[in-house]
């Protein structure tokens, strides 16, 4: 079947469904059925089809640790709050509640009280990652949020699940951001500074709620680094 | 600029990295500069790159519990155990191992241990739903695993992040599962049974590890239905 590409086109509009189902394959079998508009060359779309932009997203997102000295726009915000509403979650009871915080002096604030916290947890051997981190805990410029624009705190009641599904919240959101130029990093320093009374409610965080992530988000300084190779998929058993 | 599709086309085959990056953007900004090929009408760029295919695909995941009694393929295996590598890890740690269940027998067996373990921790409540949940337990028929033809476990040695580290593997291995027509449920009903010596023992995972995820995987009867809305992000506060 030919199609003029103007004919295609203008079925797609920002962020809409697609509007025409007979532009897709015949019989909607998962998300390239579901997603694609079928371009009119076959040898074309062949190519096309060829690419998997989720898996490729999922292999090149990786941690930023240096950000520009740049506001992550709120529309940008918006569609990560929502890529995050969209994990899945035990019955689904989505557990997620989020805290946006954009203060300078506030994220320091947080990250000031957190490095005391971590001092006191770092096994006292004289290894030597060990003692250049806790070199830069005592440096009173050292941020755990490494400056970034804008912090995202993940929250929910206490449950058996909610640290699976906001874990898996917190992924959607990176993955999200990484497709809008946006780079992240999950802080796992802060955690225990996070779960304070006292932090929990500058964040607007109940007390019966735990607060299972804190992800810093900005613009890459430098633009994203190729991400490094992971460790081939370590197989313990398979039972055929 | 203007190039023939013909031209652009063969820098594209299945998996490969894009081999000339001169048909890129400039400059590497993110996910769309990295990753697509830009085409030669801008009319027609305009429209493809509104698209952002991966929120569409965390969107349109959903959750599948009826599955074809049809073999989900080693490479589509493969594909979703790297996607699940390429998940953020504390300090790097990468901590998931991964345990194949394909045969029937085993994954009824494991079944099997969970139903009674679950119905101890049904609180005795007139509760409908519970009610209904607790006659399906007592069926010997009902298979917590939906008699799905792939059961994934991911394990990892017990540690502070291990739980959250290995729940974004398996929303990796989810979202890229589904990108090849094959749905996916996280089964949290099976976890008092998997983390049982016994079947700890069986799955081939060591003493010291804690199975974090059971992840069933199959072609879904009649295709994916709609996944459903969620409810819009919770924000408890915004410091500006």
């Amino acid at each position: 079947m030919k199609r003029s590409v103007e004919n295609g086109a203008k079925h797609h509009v920002w962020g809409a469904p697609l509007l025409d189902s007979s532009l897709l394959g015949q019989k909607s079998h998962g998300f390239l059925g579901n997603c694609f508009y079928k371009p009119p060359e076959f040898h074309y779309l062949a190519n096309f089809m060829s690419m998997n932009p989720v898996i490729e997203a999922i292999k090149s997102r990786r941690a930023i640790r240096s950000y520009e000295d740049k506001p992550v726009p709120g529309s940008a915000i918006q569609t990560m709050l929502e890529a995050a509403t969209y994990a899945p979650s035990a019955i689904n009871i989505q557990p997620w509640k989020f805290t946006i915080v954009t203060k300078k002096e506030e994220i320091k604030h947080i990250s000031d009280i957190a490095k005391p916290l971590l001092l006191q947890t770092l096994p006292d051997i004289a290894d030597e990652g060990l003692i250049r981190f806790r070199s830069a805990l005592a440096n009173p410029q050292y941020n755990v949020f490494y400056n970034a624009p804008l912090v995202v705190f993940i929250s929910g009641a206490k449950s058996t699940y909610a640290i699976n599904d906001c874990s898996m919240a917190a992924q959607n959101m990176m993955l999200a951001a990484y497709t809008l130029g946006i780079g992240s990093c999950w802080i796992g320093t802060a955690n225990l500074a996070i779960n304070t009374p006292k932090v929990k409610a500058d964040l607007g965080v109940p007390e019966d709620h735990e607060v299972f992530a804190a992800v810093i988000f900005g613009y890459p300084k430098g633009g994203f680094p190729k991400a490094p190779e992971k460790r081939p998929p370590q197989i313990l058993k398979r039972i055929d």
